[in-house]
């Protein structure tokens, strides 16, 4: 007896798009079935702004363009996180200073990759205030997690990884300054990948810190993080082999990092756990201990954080204080007391860190190490440990979070890979393999909802 | 015999700031006074959008501004390179495919900081194409010189220098990733500052290269400059003397850099006249030797350019393709085969050498190089050469233009300050003694024109 089919809404992107390409399905019909996908699952309020007319009447548009003249993403509905500007959509950064449902007319520069490519920009997806905060601002949090409705679904790409685990949409773009892309993708159970910064332009995404805001996708599966690079362009200096990456003659490295001691059960769980499914389907395991000086990175971490904030928000402090989060104006108003020396110190020292760390990840395919502390907390008011994730940003390495183990609760927990800089497709390669033995055997699946 | 008082016009912004805080002079009629001057010197066309009427409007609701809250840049006219967003003028980048006169509808970060300090956004000045090309766009290099209209401004902040030395406007902010800053204030004669990279915010600015890009200001006075880094609040760790400061204590040094070779008979003589006007007022001149590593950051730099480019630009080249400019295209099609291996090893090197750099700055009060090869070259299709300027922008150091020489054919010719990161405050104490004594002997003033 056949299965009865699948609905659109549960395809990817990978699996939707040829459908889309040959006409046999209409980009209309796809996009109506996510409508209808988000409207039963209201209650994640993933969205801030979704316009049914304006998305069926570009996909109407995408419908009318000739078979031969259909590209790369065509017909792809694609979730924005909103702090990245849309020029046909209010761009509100959850700040009261921004309740304008006027749209910032210019696009974002990935946003101009994305409608180049013909994909369909769905939606703006929440955020905290400017992506800085861990608690929301105009619209306080709103999102809940995907799996838990009292719990937080991390930020601060908060509805673009609750979409995308939802099944609302395929893929959403988000962007990671601490731990954005990957804590989120943790807590709602699905891939969030942060390429190596400065991998993406960054020119129409709202500002924090330079130095670690990096543009990045979440996605379902690996192939759906592949389909985005290639748009994007992300690519290695060498290509990655055409043959699937194979376990069997793997070298993993597995790193507990400095924040060891914060780690939940259930992210304990993960690691050994992990351990024990790559060794038994053939790789080899070996524990990554890096050099001492690593241990200063999530000091000047924090450092970049405060010391950059302070400049970045400065425009809209002085411009509407009232309206900004506590934390926003702490950083103008540097309640840290960081000096410029500090931010030196801490720009040169994990600069020359960076091609250390590369030295060690090039010696495997990848390093597994933890994405969050624990599963998703209870409670929408805090979006969560960011930690896991910051040393991994501030060296610059491509991070992605692959799903597939669950916590205490039941909640998913994933790991994540890393490697050295721009080496973002063989970790995409790699993440893919790993991927099918973590949602096959962790526990946990991507699709489990 | 008194003499006849000067018109508003040819004042400096410290000059006028008291006299419209004060109410003396109305913020209208001093803005009436530089759109008489710009219409009297049209032929400089420095600006690509200039709006009478809007400034006339602000600047009589500025007026409207009880005296006793009035604050720091109180209807201060300021220009503004367009690359950079305001929500009242379009932003054109002299891009073919930003021809639309409808602003985008957002204000820069640093346009909110000078309006939260009640400036008045005087209008758009002219760039070359998203200010990464030596030649124009969508307008060509409009621009000339306001010394000789035969000869380039420099770019590629071309109209902010033009404006600020032909007294069009006393300030205006620019942006400098190679030179474009410090050579157009070199040619044209007035003082040009790029703060320590990243001391302004630069969202809503173009990008091009997130490691070098750089805002920064232009003024006729070191004064002035001094009042923008106040409003931007760009301060050292440790606070300037407050006395002003003396040549008979400082030490000097004078470093050729590795460009020496193409320098001028205008620069190599501005530097010589330099060294001994310096010596003469009783500083100490001491001669300074970059380690051999130094060499490779010019090469370093073009790396960055590429590699950055090839990212920034993609976006806009798939919207585009056909209205870039061939540079613009280049870059996104990687002409120069740049690797991210090579771009890794120049972040890597290049930050190894900042602190390097950094701890020989700081044995000097400042350290003088040339601004340029020479004076303004015939010609406008081509912005001239930024190589001068490019070491101390990868190496993130502060730089400011100091006029006070002239070349062969009687053209301005500056030299640049530069000193550690984060010591910007200090570099312009120094700089304003520094360019008296230039101004005073050198045989070029500011205010010659």
């Amino acid at each position: 007896m056949a299965n009865p089919p699948r609905p659109l809404w549960r395809l990817t992107a990978t699996e939707i798009l040829p459908l889309l390409h040959s006409g046999q399905v209409t980009v209309t019909d796809y996009a109506k079935s996510l409508l209808e996908r988000i409207q039963a699952r209201n209650h994640v309020k993933a969205w801030v702004w979704l316009p049914p007319s304006l998305i069926l009447h570009q996909a109407k548009a995408l419908d009318d363009i000739p078979t031969d003249e259909r590209t790369m993403l065509y017909g792809l509905p694609i979730g924005i996180k909103d702090i990245i500007l849309t020029k046909d959509m209010p761009t509100q950064y959850n700040s009261r200073n921004y309740e304008s449902e006027d749209p910032i007319n210019a696009d974002a520069s990935c946003i101009l990759t994305l409608r180049a490519n013909q994909a369909l920009i769905f939606g703006k997806t929440t955020t905290t205030e400017f992506a800085s905060t861990k608690q929301g601002g105009w619209h306080q949090n709103l999102t809940s997690n995907v799996h838990d409705q009292s719990r937080t679904p991390g930020g601060s790409s908060s509805g673009s990884a609750a979409a995308v685990a939802d099944f609302q949409v395929p893929v959403a773009l988000g962007t990671q300054t601490g731990g954005s892309i990957v804590r989120p993708a943790s807590y709602n159970g699905c891939y969030g990948f942060k390429p190596t910064h400065g991998a993406i332009s960054r020119e129409g995404i709202a500002q924090w810190c330079p130095t670690l805001d990096t543009c990045g996708f979440f996605a379902r599966t690996v192939e759906d993080l592949e389909l985005l690079s290639n748009a994007f362009r992300i690519l290695d200096d060498e290509p990655v082999p055409s043959h699937p990456f194979d376990l069997r003659t793997a070298k993993i490295g597995f790193c507990n990092s400095y924040n060891w001691s914060k780690a939940g059960p259930g992210t304990v769980g993960a690691m050994a756990k992990a351990r024990d499914l790559l060794r038994r389907h053939g790789a080899q395991i070996e524990e990554v201990e890096l050099p001492n000086d690593f241990a200063r990175v999530l000091d000047w971490h924090a450092i970049v954080l405060a010391g950059e904030g302070q400049t970045s928000f400065l425009g809209r402090y002085l411009a509407a204080q009232s309206l900004l989060h506590e934390s926003i104006k702490g950083y103008v108003e540097n309640h840290k007391h960081v000096r410029h020396a500090d931010l030196l110190a801490a720009y040169d020292g994990v600069a020359r860190l960076r091609p250390i760390f590369d030295n060690i990840a090039v010696g495997y395919d990848v390093i597994i190490t933890p994405s969050v502390i624990d599963e998703a907390p209870v409670g929408l008011e805090d979006t969560g440990d960011m930690s896991m994730c910051s040393t991994w940003t501030i060296l610059h390495v491509p991070a992605i979070n692959i799903p597939g183990f669950a916590g205490a609760h039941g909640m998913p927990i994933g790991l994540t890979a890393v490697t050295a800089r721009y080496r973002d497709r063989h970790l995409l390669h790699a993440a893919k393999a790993i991927g099918e033995v973590f949602e096959g055997e962790g526990g946990w699946k991507a699709s489990n909802l």
